[in-house]
């Protein structure tokens, strides 16, 4: 817990808004009605800034910049590089407390309690005092955690939240406690989390074994695309075992058993060991914090998950409670939370506009390379649908800065040219996606991309070959006489010919 | 020169198209015709790709590549980085010559020679003979080379293209050839050569001295964003002296003579000694390649600086005579030769489409941080313009990268929301612009860019600060549902509220 400045709940018990949880989403309602002249209730049970500031995205993305010098030959020791990683989330932390805490309009507590069906909200203080406030709009923010592993041997090492560190088997919650980069680190789950640490404490100096039960890393993800990214891994000498369900953990030498899920490579020789194992992270989901709350009694619709349902306006099935984040049935990335949090804000403040199309949800990794999506990408494309696959190896951006892997695969629907989604491999690709985010949204076909002048060299340079190689394809099917031509023109020249 | 395969005039003298220069412009125009079944004689005086290949883009971002990484610990020889530049740039030059030499439909030769006024070309070859060749067509795309200055005590030292490395003063067409980096090295001119090759040699182990003309470095670029760039250069240990006018050097001592433009500082002292410099590059400005050529006498219009004059198609003054890339006066890049390219083979195959708006102009100075700008931003804005400000190190992504400088400039043209331009100093700048660059061509207004998600932590979160503190300006003159609510929604929100 870091020193805040006392926060007490004014003489005034009711509020336009009470909202539970003050990460990304929550944050955004609160201080964004606050703009608005509302008053909003902020409850945090623990620290300000939810998931991502504290256990996220701000310790994950620092770790990897810092341990991406360190690879480069910083120099740097690691036992300050993980110390630091937290000195300089304990700072910004301090820093949303500071800011967001004090903000016009809200009113800002540490505590939690539950939901009452008269959208009053019983707060229990750290004191052990209780207090009641009631509000026209309950904002439902609390966020999700980590989704833990029922594997025999993990009860002795499992970690209990209680971030001291000594746990063999961590979460995200525990990780970034650690004083000392494990010597062997098994990772359970090769989603965007377990990528990410996997490449951080490989630089660290860990050896780092990546468990995922799925057939390929960062399932959902194209397999052509999440394949470079495993290749590359692998070259950092992280060790990647797919199609794999853990099945016990020995502390007695660190033995972690991995046992295949195909029938046929299980009855060939039954359970795998991965020896030497002095920590596990597991990075297998999020479940919704969604009990304790009273949501139930409160008239307020779960799903099999135990998400919290809302619609496009972020409503649950209780009028006046809302939800946002990934403690809903939407999920939620912290942009998607924020975004999904303004558009509760639309919905308090203006509640006759339209709402609009629900938000795209690009995602990105912070690998090396990158991989950014967006849309919807079937590994197998349906039939009306033209798949435009470009090499990012083969610009020249990717020549100068000896870069030998990368992928952009781009979906459209010929003859609208709508973008249906897109997936990128390479340095960069979570700025590169912007530019797919902004024109899916305003609805650009694809067609009409052609002619954006991209700076040569850089690695946008993908865009303008898919483009080319999607005007090549189409060119008969579509009418008009730019798109027929330019295909003629633009689509059967090879990849390095142009350098715009 | 190296080794090509050998190529001859085939035994029909007459072609479609006659391409005199190989680089950005001329390659994209004779390969391009070649994909249309346009048969196009393609003739290149010294090396093929031209400036970019050879002297410019590419051996520089390789050489920037590389000694990024020396600079964070590589721990690589400065010389070996210097021969590996070279031999990065040749294999891509060979490459080249192989795959665009042998194209379908294109006979690419050595040689020069004038345009005669029936658009027929003599050709000089090495070993002496004159070919001559006739065309319907002949694009002119011989580019141009670095200016020249005339300061007392150049003479001695003046780099003579022989490309033997041994001269004082030294341009682009010269710098490559170095075995050793500079013990100090002045460089005159801080445009993006200027600064990215300070910041090349610099991070050789060089002492680096900047000269500009100007009051600021990258002239013609915002001053706050070229302030930015300045105070990281500065922070590499490059000294830079705007304002100056360079009056001689010695080469006894090593003495480069400064003069300072205004009055009251020349007034003040006089000339400025930089001692101890044992290199010069000479970095201000190019001047086209139109000499030699008998231009004028085919009814090829130059202006006053002697680049062949062009309209939007690329025609020049004499009908059948195009004109494309750095030769001209609508002056070039690599990727703008090749957009302008492409509409000289739309005008030739399809003259009676519409060609469209002349292609935006984004540039990228890829120091570090990057420079990206797009459109027309004159220091002030005109009135009627609203300029958007961000301050790139307010973002997240800055904050666990440790970034502590950046800015985005945007200038917006109320009610209708038109961007006229963009000015981006940060990492990843050149990427982001790109988002700009489809943005504008495509027409969507700036309010319309409200809503796009942008992935966090990214750098490109800039654009999304700008969205919302332009909402915030314009909400009172905009008419529309959307724009007036989304100002008062979103404007007033401080710039680390949201996390989109």
């Amino acid at each position: 817990m870091t020193a805040v400045r006392p926060h007490v709940i004014p003489s005034r018990r009711r509020f336009d808004a009470i909202v539970i949880g003050s990460g990304s989403g929550g944050l955004t309602v609160a201080v964004g009605l606050g703009r608005f002249g509302r008053d909003a209730l902020l409850i945090e049970r623990e620290h300000m800034g939810g998931d991502c500031t504290n256990t996220g995205c701000i310790p994950s993305k620092t770790l990897l910049h810092q341990t991406a010098a360190l690879a480069a030959g910083s120099g740097a020791d690691p036992r300050s590089i993980l110390a630091g990683v937290r000195a300089h989330r304990d700072a910004l932390r301090d820093h949303e407390v500071q800011e967001f805490g004090g903000a016009d309009g809200v009113t800002f507590v540490y505590g939690s309690g539950p939901l009452n069906s008269d959208r009053s909200v019983s707060i229990t203080r750290g004191d052990g005092t209780v207090w009641r406030a009631a509000a026209d709009n309950v904002v439902l923010a609390t966020g999700s955690s980590p989704r833990r592993l029922d594997v025999p041997g993990f009860d002795d090492g499992g970690g209990d939240g209680d971030g001291n560190g000594d746990r063999v088997v961590l979460t995200n919650e525990e990780l970034f406690e650690l004083s000392t980069p494990p010597t062997h680190l098994a990772i359970i789950g090769a989603g965007a989390i377990g990528l990410e640490m996997a490449l951080a404490f490989r630089r660290l100096g860990s050896a780092v074994t990546v468990v995922e039960l799925a057939n390929q890393v960062l399932p959902g993800v194209l397999p052509e695309a999440a394949g470079i990214v495993a290749g590359a891994l692998v070259e950092h000498g992280i060790v990647i075992r797919t199609g794999v369900r853990v099945a016990g953990y020995r502390s007695d030498g660190g033995r972690l058993e991995l046992a295949p899920t195909s029938p046929a490579a299980a009855n060939n020789g039954g359970s795998i060991p991965v020896d030497s194992v002095d920590r596990v992270l597991v990075a297998v989901g999020r479940v919704p914090n969604t009990s304790g709350l009273g949501l139930v009694e409160a008239g307020v619709e779960l799903d099999d998950r135990g998400a919290v349902v809302v619609d496009g306006r972020g409503r649950t099935s209780s009028k006046g409670v809302w939800a946002v984040g990934d403690m809903t049935n939407k999920g939620g990335t912290t942009h998607d939370a924020a975004i999904r949090g303004r558009r509760i804000i639309q919905s308090i403040v203006q509640p006759y506009l339209p709402i609009g199309d629900e938000p795209l949800r690009p995602t990105v990794t912070f690998t090396d390379p990158e991989v950014a999506s967006i849309g919807d990408q079937p590994a197998s494309p349906p039939a009306d649908v033209v798949r435009i696959t470009v090499d990012g190896a083969g610009i020249d951006r990717s020549y100068t800065d000896g870069v030998d892997r990368g992928i952009l695969v781009v979906d459209v629907r010929p003859p609208t040219g709508t973008v249906l989604g897109a997936t990128i491999v390479g340095p960069r690709a979570g700025e590169i996606i912007t530019t797919f985010s902004l024109a899916m949204k305003a609805g650009i076909a694809f067609h009409r991309w052609y002619g954006t002048v991209i700076p040569y060299p850089t690695y946008s340079e993908v865009i303008t070959k898919a483009v080319q190689q999607y005007l090549s394809e189409v060119g008969s099917d579509v009418t008009g006489h730019t798109v027929r031509w330019a295909t003629g023109l633009l689509g059967r020249t090879r990849a390095r010919l142009s350098r715009t």
